[in-house]
């Protein structure tokens, strides 16, 4: 549990304008958390007596019981407030459910929201800590450290690495996060995709752009396969799923023509045949369940920091 | 968490038929725990080991939150027993539901149901202590002793103060659990609104009418405004929402002509622009976030005190 | 909490292949815990630091609530993971969604899933213990279990009892789990119902058939009423509610001609004036309500047991 402690923000909000040092406090802390959830008793006292609110605008069953589970390993007492749309609607604004929950004395608010900038909103009006747990399309920071720690433990080094992130880039607050984090931390990024879906504003960000997925695949340490969000693009910003796989899906004889130590990474859930085949979802070179795993390690030093941060300011 | 205990009860159900020493047990013991919120450690044993169950016919993340918070900051296991207004249709009755889960050994109910009177039926066939978190157009009592709870803390008393209660006093259930309340401690309660939204049993509960807010507000040393429920009015009972706000809505040129150490109440949510301006919701004379805060310490009060009546009836 | 210990299962998924020295080690361990919800202090740290997660692919607020407490009575973390219907569709498949379960160190997963054989895939995959909690029309053998309790408690023995199952045989996982635990245990057992609502199977099975209430009803020590799924049955099975409840409802009529010491059971919810009156479901011989108090034994028994099972093979 012991980290150096260069981590003195209030909130989490984005990976963009963390410091390398700053991410690797975040990791180091995480290191520490993850063999709590490996105990046969997986709970520490250290968060007892805090509150951590789940505020979710957007269904999220696994990134929420991730961060439940952390916060109760940690031993706070959570609560799940989520908005449905219906009830957001018709409901108060965002501001004064904020305010109305930090008025019940939260410590720690982890926010999912469809708006980008939402967190951020939130953190500026609120004392409590914030988390963002995915705004729109454009941050989801603990799934950028979680993906940097997963790498870490496979390469036990992050600069320097080459990483390809394929799909649609446009839409992913994954990533988004990713490239910071790994733009700070040194680490060489190239997105792949249909050019519908990649914007325009990656080599202002340090990324390489292709639309060559089997060039590209060849010189990478990981590759990052995104998740085509089926529910939501029907606006013809490619031909059809099985055009995409053809193209951009991950399957055993692009592998093959791959480096034999290259990692292979999702977000999850996964849409088996399109964006990745079973087979390579579930191969050995596939660290997909150690990214959930990882997750509940990151949250938990997430959660930790934070509620530290937290301590400093009430005693100002 | 001393309190004179005078508050011998199984259950509580309104406000209506408390007698001023139990109303202010309630706001005593509220006192002591309005402490431990503020703690970095928001946590006591108080309730270790007892089951709070909270049993919800309508959707009310904010009240349930509300009680959840405070049963786990007094280590009472707590869990959300959701009743969809669908599945409340084809599947078993209230009464039903309500044994069903004290079979499972619950120590108090807390019920939030559409029907005025559930609660007190649930009462009466369960050993259980029940809590009315709101029924129908009936009582909230919860909320009003919040409000008491809020209006004592400011004006260091409460016999004798003026209080306007402002809006559809005839659907509130928390206008009737104030009124009763504040009659038995001895305000004085005037209530101003559109006639169609005023009650005719108003001056049998010993409570004036109005329907002048401009002359009402001078005079008064508490404002409470109510909740328009925009979703549920649809009859015409007024005329729209822009006369509404004009004839009945609290803004900045209304509160200048009331008395300067006025407090402005709203049990919330708050319909910015409609019964009261942002200016006025978010000044300094307004009380809106420490009622919400202030619902956690009593409600916090009302588990300790109706479980210690609990354990009073099983040793019997 | 002392049993002897012959339980060295993984999981729980049905009663079918469980020996009568299984089913008996549970009933012995839900005695032992039937004490600890009677007490003021109903918490053990037994699963202190243990991670169960309740993943319910159909809503029940009952059952779900029924392990819910049962873990939380033992200390264990508690997570409700709910997937609706829609979510499922779009979503990943129960493998993933397994998975990534497991990867976040969960010990104990309590599945309910309308498809049957959904909890014997899962219990496949993952290292987590898995327990049943109603897969389609297949088993639920936590609630086969409390009933086997239920009747033990009452009558002292098992073996020998002539039980009679009364309804949708077909479509009932709680029928077929009493019917293997029951022949497993040395129980006779009598199936009733309209003929097209009993499977073919049965004979097979060791049990009786017969459509005529009136005559089987006076034999038997035990009548066990099934819920009519109203909501389910639209293909015509049974000619209307009211021909349902004249052939097939219990009432005082009836139970006039039963022994006078037969035990009435019902695993709710129930349709009161369908398949029992409500005099009758309310009568000082139902054990309705007692079959719900003791499911939070029988599962905390469960929740032990596998969590015990778990430590097991985590040593190998």
């Amino acid at each position: 549990m012991e980290t150096d402690g260069h981590f003195a923000r209030k909130d989490l909000l984005g990976l963009e304008d963390l410091s390398s040092e700053e991410i690797l406090t975040v990791l180091q802390a995480a290191k520490s958390f993850q063999e709590i959830s490996r105990r046969e008793v997986k709970k520490v006292p250290t968060l007892r007596g805090q509150t951590v609110i789940n505020l979710f605008y957007e269904p999220s069953t696994r990134t929420r019981t991730s961060f439940e589970l952390a916060a109760k390993r940690l031993s706070a007492d959570v609560v799940n407030f989520t908005v449905s749309e219906s009830s957001a609607v018709k409901g108060e604004t965002l501001v004064d459910t904020a305010r109305n929950i930090e008025s019940m004395h939260s410590d720690i608010i982890v926010v999912r929201h469809p708006v980008s900038g939402a967190p951020h909103l939130l953190a500026r009006i609120v004392k409590s800590a914030v988390i963002n747990a995915g705004d729109g399309t454009h941050e989801h920071p603990s799934q950028g450290l979680l993906d940097l720690f997963t790498i870490q433990e496979h390469k036990g080094k992050l600069e320097g690495l080459k990483v390809l992130i394929v799909g649609d880039i446009s839409h992913s607050r994954v990533a988004r996060s990713n490239i910071y984090g790994m733009r700070t931390l040194g680490l060489q990024v190239t997105v792949c995709g249909p050019p519908t879906l990649i914007p325009v504003e990656m080599e202002r960000m340090g990324v390489r752009v292709t639309y060559d997925f089997d060039d590209a695949l060849t010189k990478t340490d990981v590759i990052m396969m995104l998740r085509i969000q089926m529910e939501r693009q029907h606006g013809g910003l490619y031909p059809s799923l099985r055009e995409y796989a053809r193209l951009f899906g991950l399957n055993r004889d692009r592998l093959n023509r791959a480096k034999p130590d290259v990692l292979i990474m999702h977000p999850g859930p996964v849409n088996r045949g399109v964006e990745i085949s079973p087979e390579i979802a579930d191969c050995t070179r596939s660290l997909i369940l150690e990214q959930v795993s990882n997750g509940v390690a990151v949250r938990m030093a997430l959660l930790y920091l934070l509620s530290r941060g937290a301590y400093g300011k009430a005693a100002h």
